[in-house]
């Protein structure tokens, strides 16, 4: 049917690591030079979560070239999806805080579980540290500059029927319905011509796009100084604490 | 009273032919230059269409240099009417795709007629062609960018009350109460004092403007590229073979 | 508790003048300095009347210098109030046109008293004046361009409820609530890191807080070419004994 169906299975909460996020890209790329594929469905093989988002044992006590082989890996991933030129549908079948928010906003649309338990957002401000501006560019492009600030500013995990309200995702399905629907969903986006939908998509995306690319070392050192930081340090160790503790 | 009338009238349904579209800049110019006309209704004569877009008859199997004269002439017609320092009122009172949505997307409030029978929107994509950026500018201008990157992409005609819904028009009334509701909003639009409202439209559409002005020239070149592929030429014939069918 | 209340007393309205602003922007910064102050209520404790916008006493008749000390005014109070790295929680108790709205839109969070009686928005077409380029930026940022184009051109002044359906204001809530509210809104605001809600407000309004300090000569030499106009100046008298006489 020219629709690949990626299904994130790294439990417990399906978060983004290095080694994940490279397999991530890699599966991507491939996908993305396979001529007979033009479409690919996300969607998580763990119960209750889509992703938990980026992997803090990443930023944690490691060295300078770990973050900076980290970041590169997370700019990578978003690269090829939000600029995929196949059609892309998140079925979010799962809580969605921080980057795994950012994974379900690049897609071209995204369908969530109607499970008030099960919440979205950028909430990176909770954690004390701050979305990278092409979170906040992905972010203000799907739900507009004035919900983008709020959300941001309070770290806001959004539940379905808020996100759907707010625009952050685009319909709430019964859990059950959720294949069938994203299935419904890609076969009506690959009705168009190819060419030109792609290349309506690239006009779309290309300025966000290419304000990472023109800034991505920059942005490598942002992260590595911010993520140095002891206060910093401090924050994401009490986190994993909490996550724990949780557990 | 001030205000002008213009109706499209242009059987079987209002194509913008290279003609048709040097009418409407040379009467959009005389209505500018007259001190008199401080505001024009824009509706059509044609029953059930507005304007059907741009006129397929004259991207197929033409030469260059009419290429080149009837993008500019689109080029022309949009900078004339989306800068126009009249109050614009779009009538839609009757379907709208592509170059038609566009001509509605640059008046300053739209007006549609309630039928869900009329649709509207930017649909190139459908057609394996892709809105120029200018078109995308205008129709984020109204809809924001979530709305227009998901409607340009699926090439959507949207039905008026779903137009009304994504904010692509501002109203629907019943089609016979149209001219009479369009007259009540131009009324209340010329209540304002000329110079404040003409100041502060150039405020708000000055950015999108200067961007076709700066790139007029790669734009009618970008045309010609596209318009003269041969798959781009076989679509339009298709498309054109349809539409002579559907009759 | 680390919240700050400041009240507009300048009966009988609460107008911008050049002592008010300059006061304002004075107490902006000795908060801003105070470490113990993490946010700012901003009401009025005039009845009826958050702030009637800028003093038009002002700009009529004076000279040059006087102009150019007043909008150097202006500006700075909205480049501390928009860039405060402190919680800005508007408690819109009253009607809120011009420059008193532009007060609301600069906060982070604007509560409204639910009285249709009350209204706000940048109503300076309605005078024969144009927003300056900022207070639309900042306009834009809360509600769309779409929102803001209409209600600019139209110097909208929108009652609570829609104001409220426009997004220009957060939330509606019964006058004797709206304290205490706005001390809620600021305890979950407060919630958040300082530090990461702050670089978080610097990432969204950077763009425009900067646009300002780029052209900021620029923006007062327009301002003084402006209101000395002689026909500004007598729409500005005009609307002075209008004001005068409803008195």
């Amino acid at each position: 049917t020219g629709v690949a169906m990626m299904k994130f299975k790294s439990p417990p909460v399906n978060s983004l690591s290095l080694e994940f996020l490279t397999e991530f890209s890699i599966s991507l790329e491939k996908l993305e030079n396979d001529r007979a594929c033009r479409g690919v469905i996300i969607t998580s093989a763990v119960p209750k979560i889509f992703s938990s988002g980026l992997d803090i044992t990443e930023m944690c006590g490691k060295n300078v070239e770990h973050y900076t082989a980290f970041w590169r890996a997370v700019q990578e991933m978003w690269l090829r999806l939000y600029g995929s030129s196949m059609v892309t549908v998140a079925a979010v079948n799962g809580s969605s805080p921080a980057g795994g928010c950012l994974v379900a906003l690049s897609c071209d649309y995204r369908i969530m579980a109607e499970n008030p338990k099960f919440s979205i957002g950028l909430n990176e401000a909770q954690l004390g540290i701050v979305a990278p501006f092409w979170f906040k560019d992905t972010f203000v492009n799907v739900v507009g500059h004035r919900v983008a600030e709020r959300s941001l500013q309070l770290g806001s995990l959004h539940p379905a029927p808020e996100a759907h309200r707010l625009g952050l995702v685009d319909e709430l399905v019964p859990e059950e319905k959720l294949m069938e629907k994203a299935a419904a969903v890609m076969a009506q986006w690959l009705a168009l011509p190819d060419h030109a939908r792609q290349l309506t998509k690239t006009m779309m995306r290309k300025a966000v796009l290419d304000r990472l690319v023109a800034h991505r070392e920059e942005d490598i050192k942002n992260f590595i100084t911010f993520v140095s930081k002891e206060s910093i340090q401090k924050s994401l160790r009490m986190y994993m604490e909490m996550l724990k503790k949780r557990k």
